[in-house]
């Protein structure tokens, strides 16, 4: 393990974890979860109020930061974080999940992925090499390999071919990492297939990776599935590095796959569904513009001490029906708190021997419409 | 003057005035540059936000938030301030230049505005009695006569009948009112016209409102021309009570406002042209988008304390380039600070008797671009 990063896991409750992850730029407990910075942003919140929501890691897209504004002008910035006003951990995708589901005219090889821009049709390849190459200049603690990522349903011969050349391109991506100053993780594919996602997982574990992500799922699959998908992962991926499941999720899908064992998280929904004006709340999701909230002055959640929640229901509604774009930055502050708050109850259950408890308690609050 | 709200002016350099403006919602410095929240909202900026760019005081639109929410959604929610969170004083227009601007169909008797809503093509009657009914509901500190607004150029004859008319309208406003606690301008018209300035400003100030309003300005007739309106008009206004000169402007017109005598304004202007990502600095004006600001690793303004300038040009400019929220919001948090600086900057220099010094020195840099 590179010195400076790794997961020390402080209490175990079942299969689920929680600890503390050392970075290079400051420690985060775990479970946790990464708001998406996609393009070095999170979308309409600034970097301060991003922090108050207790978040203290952030994702941002290697895809979308290639192309916009070009990794170059992110590191002579002092890379990802320092350019985006970070004052904390940040981890890059490797781009292959963009690739797959934004890019036009994609051709993957052996060699990488060839496709074009979604933004100007510029051709672009993206082998595992320069994957890393670019995630070296973004600079963040934590970069990802490339893998290839299949649309689920899939027949088992073309998620078990790529799943096998994902294992071929996790060691060029370690071959080509030539920082000292960031991590590595290997992602675990075999779509649902639980001797597949086994397999992946024995022959990532024997890389030197500094930790280890759970690709290809959140795809459609439903929740039973994904379940299923990682309880057949999890026990084999070694119990002293950290766990992530990449792009997850709702928020049962949390705290299942806390339940799982996993550790880290991220997930675009608190600020894409903030934006359109649905509301996450512990009694279940609000939506803002049903006309029963025009003079609702209850905040989005009592006791919630977000920004938001300073405000009523009356008044965000309002910002979403007359277009102002306030709406849209308020919610999405809400919805990260929410986020936030879950994984830290989660942490607490653990600690505290009572996850399975609180897990039952909270999983069917978040399968109702809130009041 | 109604018990808890006034001007004290405390120094004067030449015409110039430095004051104190009390409210029932607190005190706030003259002169005093109010941002503006058109429906309810400082477009992208939170109220936490828009209070640590040193703003005092928020002005809101009555015609928009007539139409959405409404002002009886406004009254359930506390009134104005409450509305937004905003812990201090608020003023509100009276819906007639928006009337004038923006509706549809608008036909002006004696009796009021007739004119249907732009935004769903509803008919609505705008009285001077209906205007002071919505902003009381409203509930801000100030409310504003409703005026006859004439574009500019235009005939004497015209100038001078709508200036009549908003002479007996500010009777029939000043009759209509019935809240304690809350302060009523008047508002001179004239156009262009000193002597119907003149006979405007004599005639109001022979009413009791509580302050006064230059309006019909910054409508394209140039600085010069707005200049000799200000010079006409200030000294027949009494110098115990604020002035106000609305929806004004350029830096450039504010420091020749304040030298006239204006105590407060308010203007869109940093809050649009920070969404279009012209960047105000005491050097100039900076195009974000242009190129040379690609890799510019300085903040928008050396010594700026703003939340923007905490980031590099090159990070704000790529956010404007890739279309992301947090552009706009960034550019609009340090125009607000912009104009609250410069009002401070011409507040000090009045106290020190060093106004014309600095107004020489800051005029010039408004006209040039900077870099």
């Amino acid at each position: 393990m590179h010195a400076g990063f790794g997961i020390t896991v402080e209490a175990t409750d079942g299969t689920a974890r929680a600890g503390t992850l050392a970075t290079w730029h400051g420690s985060v407990p775990t479970p946790l979860f990464m708001p998406v910075a996609t393009l070095a942003s999170v979308k309409g919140v600034d970097i301060g109020r991003v922090a108050e929501t207790g978040a203290g890691m952030i994702l941002a897209n290697t895809y979308h930061l290639h192309l916009r504004p070009g990794e170059e002008i992110v590191a002579e910035g002092g890379g990802l974080a320092r350019f985006m006003g970070w004052n904390g951990p940040t981890l890059t995708d490797s781009g292959g999940f963009q690739v797959f589901s934004l890019a036009k005219q994609v051709k993957v090889t052996e060699e990488g992925a060839f496709f074009r821009s979604h933004i100007d049709g510029s051709a672009i390849d993206l082998t595992p090499e320069r994957a890393i190459h670019i995630q070296e200049r973004l600079g963040a603690d934590v970069a990802m390999q490339l893998d290839e990522v299949v649309a689920l349903p899939a027949d088992r011969e073309r998620v078990d071919a790529a799943m096998r050349r994902s294992l071929r391109w996790a060691e060029r991506c370690l071959a080509a990492r030539t920082r000292p100053d960031q991590a590595m993780f290997g992602i675990v594919q075999g779509g649902l297939d639980g001797d597949l996602r086994q397999e992946s997982a024995e022959a990532l574990r024997a890389l030197p990776f500094e930790g280890f992500a759970v690709g290809g799922l959140s795809v459609g699959e439903g929740p039973e599935a994904m379940g299923e998908a990682l309880r057949a992962t999890t026990p084999h991926l070694p119990v002293d590095k950290p766990r992530y499941l990449m792009g997850v999720g709702q928020p049962q899908d949390i705290v299942n796959a806390v339940a799982a064992g996993i550790d880290m998280f991220d997930c675009v929904l608190p600020t894409r569904c903030g934006r359109n004006s649905l509301v996450y709340t512990f009694a279940g999701q609000v939506r803002l513009r049903n006309a029963c909230h025009a003079t609702d002055q209850r905040p989005l959640e009592e006791g919630c001490p977000c920004l938001a929640c300073r405000h009523s229901r009356s008044y965000i509604r309002h910002l979403f029906m007359a277009g102002e774009m306030l709406g849209p930055v308020l919610a999405s502050i809400h919805n990260l708190t929410f986020y936030q708050r879950l994984v830290a109850r989660l942490r607490a259950a653990i600690v505290a021997g009572e996850f399975a408890v609180v897990a039952a308690d909270l999983l069917p609050r978040f399968t109702t419409v809130g009041e």
